[in-house]
Order: structure tokens, then sequence, then C-alpha cells
């Protein structure tokens, strides 16, 4: 069987220039970033306002497991079968994080027939956006510490920063560190960290502005730590606002690409989806709406964390209508939720199959609240037997959900055929109804607890004493009226990552809260969040290398 | 008096495509890179081998001194005064790096009517370049981390890891820092620092490289620190030389853009003047000697380190003949080397200005021992007073010294015609019998010896006991036939920064050495390096905004 990179390298890619002349872009619209990679202005959605938007179809999953879902394949196959119906299909993609493809992954763009190329670029430095997102957060780092440096006028309390320098890498040991050691020239020690890119703020920031002014104002509220008298000191207060956004001019503009049958794709921001919202940027969803009749998206993780941030968080920030929803499965993963063994996942198992469908039972009913028309898609895997194909057939039948398999890894846009027949039908249809899962005006509580009902299943909410004073001090602050962005593990309905399937009676215990007041939302912590990642005992670089003329390996 | 950035805004700049096309090369010779850059290919220079090579001009200039002498500027003026003239000539200029940019420098690519644009982006991100030095920099330290928290197979002692962390950022807290803090999920916990990127042992072999097999090799050979039996590690026992140079893939592809006379510049590679060789990469000069019938080049700092540097490091690994020398100075910066103060340089001064002229004079006798013609460029400044220049007509007349007065800030090439009418004479003259400052196969301490004699005008080198025994250590491990990169304050010819002039009778002591075993050199620190720089009390980050409409300010 052919790896990724072997398939990504005997596909035949248009130039650029020709895929943009098929979106109609004139030259102003975009620029050239090598023969097969470009970036689109950002004054093209202000250019095409007037425009009608095509139909934006998001695309998530169960309760993603080891045995793997391939949202995102199944995001780019589903893309380009909708361009063999002659529709003209956008893929609007998060962007790959170095530091993973570095450790476990070694890619990210899809895989098989279904990738978004060239891979070995997107995997790597792409465009540079998220390098230019680790200068703007690491300058403001640096900034901070020179102002208590140099005598501290905003009166900032270093044991309370909470601003973390980034790094676009897997590297604990930069989890906790103490800088400014070695005397008066080496600046103020302080307890720090470093964070992977994609957790920064200034990701999420950049993902969830509107263009080069709204960015410019979300960077000026970023609150970076408290002063001695625990009032907030923003970036606005260290006039450095202009600076940051000047470095982020081009990371703004959205990433235009193509996948392996040439269906045009946009790959634009890719923050943290549990930290933050997991979603690739507004200017993404947005421009690609203008330019296609179908936008393909796709969100992180499983529908309750990464369907309920696009809706609730970026949807409401970017002002987007869904016109449909695809909820991704595997036989494979649906019988890990049904309790069988990773070991055993090449076993026909109906009786584990029937009972992880509660798992997807729950996101079905998650997407119905949402009050959207959806379509399950299976994802097929060569071990799926024929009777575990059929129940779910059945299930899908008895509980009046529509079903499709799809085969785009092996097959590319032919393999998700019948699946873009389906989702088209929804998405054109007018059976919606859509309800955010919580008014904005609510308090900071009660929509923690609403997410936790209504998306997880969960009986309640916990808050430590630690949360509810900070809530309180949020509330105070005027910070009350933004959405919530949890923070909960992704394998798990609960917060226990060991529950499978769907859990019942279960208590969402909020650990602590944090402020991402730049990117407006309150970030809700369930238990320890890991903003930083290892690397593995063999490191996917070690497979990794370049021959002398120019052929890449290890890449998949 | 129009600001640079404006100068360079108001300039009209052609396509970068067409730039390309007047250098006749072919569309798989280069990459767009945007509408004004753009990357070439790293194997142009195998394709145009047998091509014969254009003459290369070294800039380098007096030691410098806060009243600026404007070195970048004169090259970039000198190659547009050339192209006047109707030759082909190509500029070879460093990158510049970005947290100098943020700090006090503003930007770093010419000035006035000679600058190489888009300075915006030059001074920015550019074509990530320095990034992705960041990236395999810091790959490797994650990789050495890991390995050592996984079972430390290799025996490093954690207590001699030499190889640093990396940010193109003005950072001082990094300076000394404790990493792997916060228990066994953290790693071990151990001292570290960052440093700059450009002072990257990565940046220098990225320099040093003729190609990306090479780059290969060099990775391979970097010394990362040493076991406990105090054996070299190298990057090869780590078995990562093959992804830090697919992530230098792009990297090592030289730059194109143009200066605001549209003359073809290429910019690539900006290692540090003091730990490392100070110059652009050998990739750049050799492909704009295979591009053009001159290269103007410039090296770091004075001719004692830069020109020095780029003519027994540089010039040696990549076989680059050295046609002409240019020496930069003004009337200011010699009146500072004879006495003046910083505040009195806009009173005339000839008697300060004959005493000044010794550190000329020095740099004149170092470029005529390595066998070399040369031209004194004296950049003029609005204060210079005719009685000033006439002193230095005089002078150079009675030392038999060519010199031409330059005013490319505010006249571009046409304000450097007089000294490309000269430097040409020069260059196409047969006047040259070059010759080494060492010989390669002598011992170390010898070529420290031979350097700090014939180059600075020491009467002796003294070694520390350190540098004493790891010079001893060095030779046994078979790294003595080396060339020697000095790392001395550029401010003055001997190691204290105070002796201005043409000091004698001094003594250069050295404080210990670094082995660059991938760069292929061995460091001799002759005082406190400081290879992470700190930000002012008023970064020039404080000034720098882009508007709505994408104008950018505080970039000069």
């Amino acid at each position: 069987m052919k790896t990724d990179i072997e398939i990504a390298q005997e596909a035949k890619l248009k130039s650029i220039g020709d895929i943009a002349k098929d979106l109609h872009l004139t030259e102003n619209d975009w620029e050239p970033y090598g023969h097969t990679k470009a970036k689109l202005s950002d004054n093209l959605l202000k250019k095409l306002q007037d425009k009608p938007n095509g139909k934006v179809i998001l695309v998530t999953s169960i309760n993603p497991t080891p045995a793997g879902e391939g949202k995102s394949t199944v995001t780019v196959g589903l893309g380009q079968a909708l361009n063999k119906l002659n529709k003209k299909a956008i893929i609007a993609l998060r962007e790959p994080s170095l530091g993973p493809v570095m450790g476990m992954k070694g890619g990210a763009a899809g895989g098989g027939y279904s990738q978004v190329l060239p891979m070995e670029d997107i995997n790597l430095h792409f465009t540079g956006d998220l390098h230019a997102i680790t200068s703007a957060n690491n300058a403001l780092s640096a900034i901070i510490d020179n102002h208590i440096h140099r005598g501290n006028e905003l009166n900032i309390d270093p044991r309370r920063v909470e601003w973390k320098r980034v790094m676009d890498m897997n590297d604990r040991v930069l989890r906790q560190i103490v800088v400014g050691l070695g005397g008066p020239l080496r600046g103020i020690p302080r307890e720090d960290g470093f964070t992977i890119t994609v957790a920064s703020e200034i990701m999420a920031i950049l993902c969830l502005s509107t263009g080069l002014e709204d960015l410019k104002k979300r960077i000026a509220r970023i609150v970076i730590g408290y002063t001695y008298e625990e009032e907030p000191v923003t970036v606005k207060d260290l006039k450095i606002e202009g600076a940051l956004t000047l470095l982020l001019k081009d990371a703004i503009k959205p990433n235009l690409v193509q996948t392996t049958e040439n269906t045009p794709a946009i790959i634009h921001g890719g923050p943290f989806a549990n930290i933050a919202h997991g979603c690739n940027s507004i200017m993404a969803t947005k421009t690609a709406a203008k330019l296609g009749e179908y936008v393909v998206t796709e969100a992180g993780f499983g529908a309750d964390l990464g369907a309920e941030k696009f809706l609730d968080i970026k949807s409401r920030a970017g002002e987007i209508d869904t016109a449909a929803v695809v909820i991704v499965a595997t036989v494979r993963a649906l019988k890990m939720h049904g309790g069988v063994d990773k070991n055993n996942l090449k076993e026909e198992n109906v009786e584990a199959l029937k009972n992880g469908m509660s798992n997807l039972k729950k996101h079905i009913e998650t997407v119905e609240q949402f009050g959207l028309p959806y379509v399950i898609a299976i994802n097929k895997f060569p071990t799926d037997s024929e009777a575990e194909t059929d129940f779910i057939h059945h299930w899908c039948e008895s509980h009046g959900a529509e079903v499709a398999l799809t085969d785009v890894w092996a097959r590319g846009g032919e393999g998700g055929i019948d699946l873009a027949k389906k989702v088209m039908a929804k998405a054109d249809s007018d059976d919606r109804n859509f309800n955010y899962t919580y008014e904005i005006n609510e308090t900071l509580e009660t929509k923690i607890r609403m997410i936790a009902q209504k998306v997880y299943g969960a009986d309640n909410i916990e808050l430590s004493q630690k949360a509810k004073k900070q809530l309180m001090f949020y509330e105070k602050q005027g910070w009350g009226k933004l959405p919530i962005c949890m923070a909960k593990t992704q394998y798990s309905l609960s917060d226990d990552p060991t529950l499978l399937g769907r859990p019942e009676g279960f208590t969402v215990s909020i650990r602590e809260v944090q402020a991402s007041i730049g990117a407006g939302f309150i970030v809700v912590l369930t238990g320890e969040m890991m903003t930083m990642p290892g690397l593995p005992k063999k490191p996917a670089a070690y497979n990794m290398d370049v021959t002398e003329d120019g052929k890449i390996v290890g890449l998949f």
C-alpha cells in the first residue's frame, strides 16, 4: 500500500494560478507562495461582501478513539465528491502544527487520495503563519519582561504574569522553567513556561478575527496578567498592539492550496481544541463561502467539543450559518466505544458495535438540539464486516438518521459520492431551526452548566473553590458576557477519559477558569490540560529525510 | 526628510518575475513568494556550474562607531551604480534578524535611495529562513532532552549539553534559565539558555553549505555536548540529521529581491559576526557570481572581523575569488576614532580626522596583506566640511590609496558612480596576489596568533588556563585543522572596546574557545560575547503599526 507522501508526490497539481483563476480571482486578490500555494488578500472578503454565501457544511465526529476516525480525510473527500458532482465546493481546514508532526503524527493534511497538497509544505513551515504567531507571542513576552526589568511602571506582579512564551515544538522540558537567572543583566527571575504555538491566545485571536482592524482590537484587549493590586494589565497598557499586528500582517491572510483531485482548499489557522476553539479561521470559512457553492469545513475532536465551539463561539463571532452537519464515525471506533480493546478491533463484534452506537446517538441529539440537519458518515476500513455495516444501516433507519458509507482514503472523491448527495439534499433543504446552546447574556456559571447538561449529558457541574472565586472576579470585571470555551478530555463525553460510550449520571468538575479576553472567551478547565506536548520514545522525526535530489521521506 | 519606509513605499518595484527574466532564469529556476520576492532553486548553481564567474567585490569598513558608517547602504548603492554604468551587477547581502529590528534597529536593509525592497518584508519574516533555522535548532534541543529523559542511551552528561535553544527575539530573561522543573513528566532539570537565532550554529552551517547534501553532512557533524566520559556527542549519534535538513529544505534556497532602483539582490543567511563568520551564504554569493558580471557583497563589522572571516573562512569553504575590496568610512566615524565625542561630531575637526585615519590605515594594510586591490569609499554626511574631505583626498593621494566620495543614501546609484568606476578598474586589473592570513594546517594556537598579529596589530595573544586545555583537547579530537572564528569586540582593533584609532603594543586575551564542528570552525572568545541581546527602555517596536488599509509605519 502506498504511503500518504507517495500518493502526494504522484498527484498532478495544477499551478495555484490556475486554481485562483477557476475561482475568478484577479491578480490583486492573491499572492503566490511557490507554484502551488497562495495567500488570499485580507481585502477579498470586503470586496465580495455583497456576493451571496455558499452553504457551510460542518464535519464533526464521535468522541475520538485510538482506532481512528479520519475526520480530515472525510472532509477533503466530501469536498472532492461535491466537485465530481459539478458543484463548486471549497474545503476549509486548520493548518497542522509542526510540533506534533515531528512527534507522533508525522503529518496532518488528510490521507490517501483525500489529501491537501503540497502536504510536505503544509506539514512543515507552510506559508509561515505559525511562525508569525510564535514571533508575535514571544515579542509580547519580551516586552512584558523588559517592562518589569526597566522600572515596572505599570506595577505588574511578576508572580501573576499569565502570558506564556510559545514554541511550535513538542518540548516537555519547557513546560515549567525559571527565567531571568544570572544577575541584574538578565532581568527579573520568575517562574514561566512555554506552551505550543497553537495554544497561544494569539492563534485563537487570529482565527476569530474578521480582518486586520479587528485583529488589532482583539490583541489590544489581551490580559497578560495582573498588577500587585490584582488589576488586569492589557496589551494596550503596554502599547504594543501595533507592532504585534504588524507581525501578523501576512498571517491574517488565508492560504489557498488544492487537494489530490485539484479541489480548492483554504487552510488557515489551527488553535488548540481544548483551551481554545479548535477551528480554522473565520476569514478562511467566510472567504470560502464567498467563493464556492459549498464549503466543507471541520472542527476539532468530537461534536461535544469541536462542533459545540464551532457553533457557539466561531459562528457567533463570525455570523456564519451552518447548512448541514456530517458526523463521522468508523465501525472500529464505535466498537471501542462499545468496550472492545484496541488489539481486538479486527474481529467482527456486532454486540460491541451496538453498545458503541450510544456515543454516536448522543452526538446526533446534540446536533438536533442545535436545530441542524445531519448525515452520518461511516468511514470504511478494510476490516469492517458486512454484518457490522448492515447493523449500522438498520440502526440509522430505525432512528430516522441518514447514513452514507465513505471510502475516500482509497478512492478519493469517488468514495464520497453517496455522502455528497445526501449532504447536499440536507443542506439545500429548509429543515433548520438553529439555536445556540446558551444565550450569551446568561452568567458564566449558567453557560457552563448548559453546555455540560445539554451537550455532554451531565447531571450537573461542580466548581472548585478557586473556580468559584475566579468566576465572581470575572463577572465583576465585566467579562461575564463572553462565550465559554470548555477544556475537557476529547475521549469521553464526560470529564473522565476512561468513560467511553455514553456515560450517564456524572458531574463535570471545574478545576479553574482562564480569561482569553482578546480571543473573547472564558476557558473552563475540567482537569489538567497539557498545552505543551512531549516527544515519544521514537519521534516521527527519526524517519524523516530529504535526499540530494530533493525527495522527501518520512511524512505520512 | 523622508524616512526609509516612506522612500521604500514610493519606489516602483518590478514584478519579481521580470527581475528573474532579466537574469535569464527559467521557470524551474525560481519560485515566487508574493509578487516581489522569490526563492532561487538550490539546483541553480549546479545547472550554471560551467558558466564563468562574475567578479566578487567585498564591501567592508573601518571599526564601526556609534557615528554610523552605512556599509549596507554603500553596498546597495555601489550595485545600483554599476547597473547605471550598464554592467550586470547583483548585490548579495545578509538577511536581517527580527529581534534587533524590534529592539534598537527598526530595520536593516540599506537606507534612503539605496535600499533592498520590500523592506517591510525583509525586516520582518521575509521568506521564513530564520524561522526555519529556529525550528531546526529547537527540534534538536527537544530531541536531546527527550533522549536524556527516555533512558539516555548515549550517556549524555546533562551538565555538558552545549547546544542551546534559540529565538529570533531580543529577550534577556532567556539568557540563563532552568528547564525541566516540575517533576518526572517534565523531563530532567538542567541549566540552559536561549541565544538569538542568528547565533545558532545552524545559521552558520546554512551559510557555509554548498548545497543540500553538504548541509546534511555538516548538520550530522554538529557536536551538541559531551558524555559523562567527556566524549563528543554529535547529531549523527542522535540520528536526526535527516529531519533537521528537511526542516531547512527551503531555507537553503537563496532569496531574490530588488533594490529601490530595481537592481537584483540576493539576500540569504545572516550569521552573527562575532561567534560566527558574519557573511551571507556561500550559495547566495556563488549564485550571484553566476548570474552577474559583478557581485557586490558585504561582510559584518569592520575588516578585522568581517573581511578576515569572509576571506579566511567563507572564501576558503566556498572557493570564492575576491576581485576587489571596498573599505567604507565616514568623516564622522574617523573623527570618533581620532578622539571626538559623539556629541561634537558636527563640528569641523581636521586634527581629529587626521588621528582617526590610523584606524583606516590598519584596515588598508590588512587588505594589502591579503593581496587584494581596494578602494576607500567615504560615505557622505551633510555635516562633512570641505576641509575634512580635502584632507582625506590628500591623505589617500599621499598613501597611494584610491578614494571615492559616495552619496548613495540621498542619490541612489547616481551617488556611487565615481566609486563604481574606480572599483571596476581595480576588479578588472590583474593586480592581485591573494594570501590567506594563515595556512589551514597550522595549529589552532598559531592560527589565532597570526590573526591577532597580522590583522589586529597585536603584539601577542594570552590564553587562559581553560582555553589552553580546550585547545589541547580539540587538537586531540582532530579538530586542529579547522579555521578560526574570532569573537572579539567590533569597536576596536584590540579586544578592548574603548581603544579606538589604532591601538599598539596590546595583547589579545583568549578567555575560552568553542567548537562549531558542523559549521567547520573553532570560535575563539576574547571576552564575554552577548549572544542574546536585550530590549532598550523604548524598543523600536513601540513605534510600529499597520493601519486598516495595510500601510506600515515605524520601520526605518
